[in-house]
């Protein structure tokens, strides 16, 4: 199978489950359901969840058992970009290619929204099965704490407080790994926990997971000032014009394409332990480093 | 011990217990845990908690394992009240007595601080020990559903699309069971699984929770409407202000009282199932009666 057609099969059994788990549109109270759903099915690329199938297949596990899992890093990831899309955060008027969900809502129920995503991302997780090694405390726990003040959130706030500032390379780094490389990684932990991984493959995904997840962002930032909004399907040029500091305002572009290089070169390092059940991670790796910018 | 002793000695407990599980102030991204620790620490009842811890010692359990989820449930129900006063929402600049999260912490940071308690609260909950009839599953699984869509967070999107109109009792009493009675329903049982309660114990303190929920949103409804700021801690007459419907709105005031007074006499009968261990959780159900109104 291609690359483009595996990723394309795994986002649409992703999506078919995500079908499954969310509430139905027309159930009460409706609007919030609809909303849930606007916000979800919006056509994301579903990296999140793509990862930890493959991840758990790398580590010789069945979908079956990692397809929730999958599902709730999406909830997850999806509840973020609503929160962070508000008026008074990132204040987005575009995501995905279609009005932000508070710009069809309205902000009280786009608040909501994340909320209830947020929450039924923990509902989808915990019906993962355990395995000999991991259980519902460590999914759970997993995922808490990267969604976490720490990690997800604090990144976001970090992010928020940096605007208008000039940032240090480090901070910028800290900013990253805590917004993007942090969940990355959760993903493909998590789809090797339901694979009941060792402890061994689990540290090479977390190692994998973060130089990925720093390349991945650093790919982000260099697409935003050098795309088009049509391209992007979100607002192009927004982290110029709010004074955010990104890889190429700290390093330059040449430097950030390098960088972004540099990272993945040691993503793919990170696989060697996994050895040749990990194609399907290098591919996607050189895949996204690929990406047009 | 009397009542007033019990209540003030499991609050503490509570607190200090809180003060581990959080984060410390000092931690970084700071804001965010000093926000977070604002929300918490406003000097609430921590009804919900100690209806935890009750009802755990009501099912013969040990306080220190039902320590966790009484936490989880105080930060679920603290994050719920930092989004619910947001100007997107029920915008609200006192709660506790005291100005609320984003009047000190800012919009953004309000919404962060609340989706980070919120993932908190599955943290900690996670942190519960599994009994012979109950695991981790089980505990995230009844937390999430209760702060899910249908409830807690439904609850709130009826009470917001309600606003305005003139609501139907059964209207009224939906969203009191979605915003309220889940909640509390859940801290009962939450209680009773950390004790290894049998389900027949589990569904009279279901009845109770429920029973007692209502109550309890018909009192302070009616607290609403007769005491002032000072007395309340928050903003009084809002209710009315947004022409929200409320049960003195929909029944008339002595109604409302008569109707507080049966649903507490339900409450007091579900227990018996309970017997002698269940005097605690009788002598609260009796004072949130009580309260003064």
């Amino acid at each position: 199978m291609s690359l483009k057609v595996y990723l394309a099969a795994r986002a649409a059994e992703v999506d078919a489950a995500m079908d499954v788990f969310l509430p139905k549109a027309k159930q009460r109270p409706a609007t919030i359901h609809a909303a849930m759903r606007y916000a979800v099915f919006a056509g994301g690329k579903r990296l999140r969840p793509v990862l930890c199938l493959a991840a758990a297949e790398a580590c010789g596990g069945a979908l079956a058992n990692a397809i929730a899992a999958a599902c709730a890093l999406e909830l997850m990831h999806t509840y973020s970009l609503v929160h962070d899309d508000l008026p008074a955060m990132d204040d987005d008027d575009l995501r995905r290619g279609r009005p932000t969900c508070h710009k069809v809502y309205g902000e009280g129920m786009a608040v909501l929204c994340g909320d209830a995503l947020l929450t039924e991302a923990f509902i989808v997780l915990a019906q993962t099965p355990a395995t000999k090694r991991y259980g519902t405390r460590d999914y759970i726990t997993e995922l808490a704490t990267t969604g976490g003040s720490k990690k997800l959130i604090g990144g976001q706030v970090m992010d928020l407080e940096g605007e208008g500032k000039k940032l240090t390379r480090r901070e910028l780094v800290r900013i990253h790994e805590a917004k993007t490389a942090a969940l990355l990684t959760t993903s493909l932990r998590l789809g090797a926990m339901t694979a009941n991984a060792t402890p061994a493959k689990l540290l090479a995904l977390t190692e994998f997971g973060h130089a990925l997840g720093l390349a991945f962002q650093v790919i982000d930032d260099i697409l935003d000032c050098t795309q088009s909004t049509e391209v992007l399907g979100k607002t192009a040029g927004k982290d110029q014009a709010v004074e955010k500091s990104t890889y190429p305002a700290v390093l330059g572009l040449e430097a950030s394409r390098r960088e972004a290089a540099k990272l993945t070169a040691a993503a793919m390092a990170a696989l060697k332990p996994l050895d040749r059940q990990a194609v399907r991670l290098e591919e996607i790796a050189a895949y996204l480093l690929r990406r047009e910018y």
